[in-house]
């Protein structure tokens, strides 16, 4: 086992090699992040534009995900058996662990919307559309923000995408609202619509996962949660 | 830092709180297992009764979770801070940080699923219903059996739970299938049966979570995925 009291004469060299693990670790799961991102962006434009062939790149991709998820378990698990992690680095790399569930679970979404954009290139263009593209902005920024407070170790920024959940709720809400009138107007559309139901609640899903990770980091670099009453 | 090799007197006593660790940790994961199959079970059974006070119970004792999650993830911080846990051990604690999550994923669509049943409270009565119980069975089955494998340590139990996935997601299919044809023929029907579609829904996913959690104990236990096709 490596450690810093065993080798004096090493401290430095060993410092650096934690100080490398950490960022090699950090480093990962921007990628993820950025990923996950990624596919849920292109998700969501295979969808505005009906186009069959990005969506399916979307779901191919999918595998990759279980990559970095797998690779990012193996660097907490090495890290913590050859290091002795204490405090706020122990804190970072066991919510590392989590976020990378979160991110995970983010790109599922996202090839959930793609399977479901390949259904709905076949049907006439949909009014809805530009409150689901609004929708998925807001989730993406989110999803953005919240990897640059992780980068950053920045609680503020974390703290203020764990306030937009609330906004991004509300227009869920009121296209979901939206959906359902068109459904009753014209029951040939039931399909269609419930197909963009669940992509609308995809992405409502996906800025939860944002504020999950909001409030992993405010727990890492603070030790507590955030304080605020939570979201319903 | 209380280490084994520095304290060789001490070292029987160490070796029993090191297992006390342990022990404790499974515990409490069973614990927070069995809540969250219990909310799952009792959110069920208020949409199946139409029982709007069994309901609202379910979503009020949803923050229980979040503090069987807290309690997990500071007992896995202070595990690793005090002891050095290698191998297979290494593993249990990793995956328990992450199979809490999944848990956690697991009560909060107890609660979806709570907040719809006191919506349809006031429908009348529902062909489909005895689906949506069979498709709640085999679920919570999943969670039941994945979290006795996670107990007994034991693969081939979790490989199984991983194999039904297949069938839940059949029967979720083909429930979907007559929610439509449903919504198709009455109308009127439509916002009830958008509902029992996210109810379904969330019960799908209920048992991907079980499923999740079979693939973290095939890891902590071989450090391999399970080597089978992904279901889609």
């Amino acid at each position: 086992m490596v450690n810093q009291a065993a080798d004096p004469s090493g401290a430095k060299h060993i410092v650096q090699s934690f100080d490398d693990d950490m960022n090699g670790l950090t480093s990962k799961i921007i990628q993820m992040g950025g990923f996950a991102e990624r596919q849920v962006a292109d998700a969501v434009e295979a969808l505005v534009n009906r186009d069959i062939v990005s969506a399916s790149r979307v779901i191919e991709r999918d595998k990759e995900v279980d990559h970095f998820e797998e690779e990012i378990d193996q660097d907490v698990i090495r890290i913590l058996a050859m290091r002795q992690p204490m405090a706020v680095d122990l804190r970072i790399i066991t919510m590392a662990l989590k976020i990378s569930n979160d991110l995970e679970r983010t790109s599922d979404y996202a090839v959930s919307i793609a399977k479901r954009a390949q259904r709905l290139a076949d049907h006439p263009e949909f009014a809805a559309m530009n409150q689901v593209r609004r929708i998925s902005e807001q989730a993406i920024g989110m999803v953005k923000d919240v990897l640059d407070a992780f980068v950053d170790r920045d609680v503020e920024k974390a703290t203020d995408v764990w306030n937009r959940d609330q906004e991004l709720d509300r227009n869920y809400t009121s296209l979901f609202r939206e959906l359902i009138t068109y459904m009753l107007e014209d029951p040939r559309r039931i399909s269609q619509c419930i197909d963009l139901l669940f992509i609308a609640k995809n992405l409502e899903r996906i800025g939860d996962h944002a504020t999950n990770i909001a409030e992993k980091i405010n727990y890492m670099m603070l030790g507590s949660s955030i304080n605020q009453p939570r979201r319903d």
